[in-house]
């Protein structure tokens, strides 16, 4: 089976459930059922791994250290990017840095994701062009602010082409979305019944 | 405003959402409704690090790699502890020095807590006895060999003095149970709101 590559992008002050739970979705997807498909890579569909500027620890949200497993410049190639929110999206919405590798890593991936304010980056970094996306609800206005299609609300995954989603525990249902979109509903709903999360 | 002190203990393959969830909703708790509170501590009522045996690096499952903010000898006192799943707990329920630690350090604490299958540590530890407790849907037979009172199943959260969670993303609400019985229903409820968490 070819394993789809992940690279969750991680920073200063990204939210911790922001990058947390869509690590958890797509490392813990197996599309054998059950507990013991869980304990090998066997059956897992992806490789999952945090992508940061550099290997310099990243301290998120609430003080929580994580140790990025590649930098940008020595990441294997993405086929699915995720790009997370929290505050620090703040200060890289203008860093061009960033923003050239989401650009250069989005044109050769296969999919690309945001949750929570993570589609601030995408959209500085002018991804949603004419694209319909979402955010965390208090942030709704911010990313009207950018070039953006059309901004959408009340709705916790948003999917046009690129798929964005609304705040935090959003980004559960975004990577849910993803499986099911690749693998068929039963795996995503197993999935979700394997982490005990309430899927909507 | 006295903080109280959350340690969340981590270790090799631990569940990445059985720490992350509660850490989230604990370290992004505020008595004061909105987005700005959260961009300060000030009206925050918790103090969230993670304890591991040592300061080495760990890899959670899937490969995720937290740098622990405490070793066992070297943290504060903890008011809330919280111990979270994953298969990692297998190797921990024989661990001499992990039991102790856990053992002296839930004698001194005013809470207790355990995500997944964080509660076979409990439970080994000694501190389910005689009290009602539950794990992930897929342990409760694990669980129940240990000297539990009793076994609850189909219940997210279990609070008998001790609180129990079910499984990885049930620890999410198990931490949402903690805030609202420390500061009242309208607090739990605005931090699931601004986590965008569907709580149930």
């Amino acid at each position: 089976m070819e394993r789809w590559k992940v690279g969750i992008l991680i920073f200063e002050d990204v939210e911790v459930l922001d990058f947390a739970g869509p690590f958890e979705v797509l490392s813990r997807t197996r599309l054998v059922p059950g507990v013991e498909s869980r304990r090998s890579d066997d059956s897992a569909p992806f490789h999952v791994f945090t992508v940061a500027a550099t290997r310099d620890p990243v301290r998120a949200t609430g003080g929580l250290v994580v140790l990025p497993r590649f930098a940008f410049d020595e990441s294997p190639p993405i086929d699915l990017l995720v790009v997370p929110g929290g505050f620090g999206t703040r200060r890289l919405v203008a860093d061009a840095g960033t923003l050239t590798w989401i650009r250069d890593t989005a044109r050769r991936a296969r999919r690309v994701t945001s949750v929570c304010t993570g589609s601030l980056l995408l959209a500085s970094a002018g991804l949603l062009r004419g694209r319909r996306a979402t955010t965390h609800g208090s942030a709704l206005g911010e990313l009207a602010a950018f070039d953006v299609g059309q901004v959408v609300r009340d709705q916790r995954v948003v999917d046009d082409v690129i798929v964005t989603s609304a705040g935090v525990a959003a980004g559960i249902d975004m990577a849910l979305h993803v499986v099911e979109t690749m693998f068929g509903r039963a795996v995503a709903d197993e999935t979700a019944a394997y982490l005990e999360y309430p899927r909507r």
